[in-house]
């Protein structure tokens, strides 16, 4: 069988299988969940033995500590997987709920039914944890899931997908809705990708090259996230202590995240008074800082060595490390401009008491989190309660921001009649 | 200026119009499009002989009547677009709702506050109004536009982008808020579905050849409607009446529109009793049946000689014609995978009095409108309370059924701290 019939026939199971999973009762969803995490605790030899062979080989290639340390699955890994499954279990199904059922003067009645999408495909790189958190929401949704892991994690990802179907058999669901692509011919992804007649929306996981390079080819919709470049904008009328506070978690708390700040914005009034404590802060992170000339001649004497002068390219920068750019701007119109030109649209923050301002940003700043007074740190799916994100969306079309159950559903029009014809 | 150079341009003009629209108060958006419907009442000398020159051109290449009549822009035509352009003034703003506003155990209070896609690219052929209804939905709902009507209507179209320009200058807006393509090249379409830097989505509206091609070439989102393939099935536990009034005002209240009945299924426990009544009444409308052999064997002598056998083409045939297939089914199951397998995913209805199967085929029936003991001829932006609608789409992604200003628009998280850091 070719690669491309491989697909097809992956297309067309995952079809037939989508169209029961519309229709499963939440009860199975859920014991299908909790039978899968049931199945990874009684399977654990087989997952470490199957993720040995995994690092073996990614040891033999020279992939470094990072890669190795993201294939890894460990026992905790295990738990943190089967938590997933369960909490997943636990959320409420998004399939079937009616809204906005109004009478319209015809004398029908209209609402909105959410509906799974149909089938999902997922493309993700290293992490075999992706494997679970992509079955087991698209399941919930009821979408049938195509998964296409990194190569480097093949044999983790099919010891996961055999706990994935064992658990889908044990509660009577189909075992084609979730399939792992067992091929790691990279020709598998272009197909997948191109095959609208079974794959209704793909969803990647990875590096903006990746995701870039599947956007472009794509005959499907992709839902995407590409940067963030997320800012930090210290208003004229803010609080010290929140934009101290503030500053310093959205930077500092994690740096390989898409949520972490990465230009901090100051408004001129404010910035002799601010700029050298949060500077000093920020040093004891040992974050090196990339400054405009205003701000350099206001920290770097104090601020020691970590401080260079930005270039253009720091405004755009997603460093995902410990480095921040910093901006003096004269005002929020600039900040505000500043952000929807260099940045990515994901998750921008203003810090102000000022009412009229703290408006006035929420509506113009186009990203797909604006926060007044709060860290960016917070833009996750855990957070914002959807219980658990399949990624975070910086498009504006179907979902924008974390994506959870819903950004996995539709919503069709439901019409109720006592035979009521048009005139 | 290249055609390439030419649509660059229309492109930045409108990213920098749709930021401004973004911002823009309801009032002002109001303001314009009754200053543009008063501009239009001005200008009817201009419109009338602008439209007049398209009509001898299109006569001069012959066309036929069907699309001379949809090219006329007639005094009736000038107020209906000008009464369109004051309900969409009267419309509620969609841009800056709120909603699902929630405090989150972290102590961030999160919500969605609705918000423009940008800049919307609608594609369509000969009708001159449908300039009209773009322009209007897409101000309304905050996105600059480029619209691109046919080549045959180009000086009725222009004519009209001049009241549209006059109105929104009168109201203080920019004028690239609505750009017609004043280009009758045809790379003009190529360029526009291809530049995903000046236009977040597509709407084509026109033949399914124009949609299939612009989809598979579009490199941005594509708001789209294929075909209306509308099914209507009667249940075992119809009511007689309904099952008529029903199937006669789906097939014949119009024959040209996508929400018109194409296959009228039946059970086969009420074949007997009911098609020969609905076949008579049918034949009263010079309606053509294609027929399964069940029903042929039912109908064929009563109805006389405008029923022929179907073949498997008729199943998928959306007619837009007095045709209609029909077959007798064995239950609502075969009706359902009927509905799903040859069906265009638009709007399908059931006459049923079983609560159960009502709720059943609700949830079953994959389309972007399924109804009970309602005509098809219901779906409908006006119908359904969106007040206007840009097109129907059968997609799933993003907008289904009929689009209104809400599809125009999208939902980016708000979140409101006090100085909130996550941990």
């Amino acid at each position: 069988m070719s690669v491309l019939e491989y697909m097809h026939t992956l297309g067309q199971q995952a079809r037939a299988a989508g169209a029961v999973l519309a229709q499963t009762p939440t009860a199975s969803k859920n014991a299908a969940l909790v039978a899968m995490a049931e199945a990874m605790d009684a399977a654990r030899p087989e997952l470490m033995a199957a993720n040995a062979r995994d690092l073996e080989a990614a040891l033999a290639n020279g992939l470094d500590a990072a890669m190795l340390d993201r294939l890894r699955i460990t026992d905790a890994g295990i738990d943190a997987m089967m938590q997933g499954l369960r909490q997943v279990a636990e959320l409420a199904d998004p399939v079937g709920e009616i809204t906005d059922m109004n009478y319209r003067p015809s004398g029908i009645q209209i609402g909105k039914m959410r509906v799974p999408l149909g089938v999902i495909g997922i493309i993700y790189e290293s992490r075999p944890n992706v494997t679970i958190d992509a079955a087991s929401l698209c399941l919930k949704s009821g979408n049938a899931a195509i998964l296409r892991g990194g190569s480097e994690a093949t044999h983790s990802n099919q010891a996961i997908a055999a706990c994935v179907t064992a658990g889908l058999q044990k509660a009577g669901l189909p075992a084609y809705a979730v399939q792992v692509v067992s091929t790691t011919d990279r020709q598998a992804v272009g197909h997948m990708i191109a095959m609208p007649e079974y794959v209704d929306v793909i969803v990647p996981r990875g590096g903006k090259g990746l995701i870039e390079r599947i956007s472009n080819d794509a005959k499907v919709p992709v839902i995407k996230h590409l940067d963030g470049n997320c800012h930090v904008y210290i208003d004229d009328a803010a609080d010290v202590s929140k934009a101290i506070n503030i500053s310093i978690n959205a930077k500092t708390r994690r740096y390989g995240v898409c949520n972490a700040m990465e230009t901090l914005l100051v408004a001129q009034s404010r910035a002799a008074e601010l700029l050298p404590e949060i500077a000093q802060h920020l040093q004891e992170f040992e974050v090196e800082l990339r400054v405009c000339d205003k701000a350099y001649a206001l920290i770097a004497e104090s601020a020691g060595a970590r401080v260079v002068m930005a270039d253009k390219e720091d405004w755009f920068a997603e460093y995902l490390a410990p480095i921040l750019a910093v901006k003096v701007v004269a005002d929020m119109h600039e900040a505000i401009a500043h952000i929807n030109h260099y940045g990515s649209h994901h998750t921008d923050a203003i810090v102000t008491e000022n009412y009229t301002k703290a408006r006035a940003f929420m509506a113009a700043v186009d990203s797909s989190s604006v926060m007044v007074n709060a860290s960016t740190a917070f833009a996750d799916g855990f957070e914002y309660g959807l219980g658990a994100e399949i990624g975070i969306s910086t498009d504006k079309i179907h979902a924008r921001g974390p994506v959870g159950l819903q950004g996995l559903t539709s919503q069709k029009y439901v019409v109720f009649g006592d035979g009521h014809t048009r005139s």
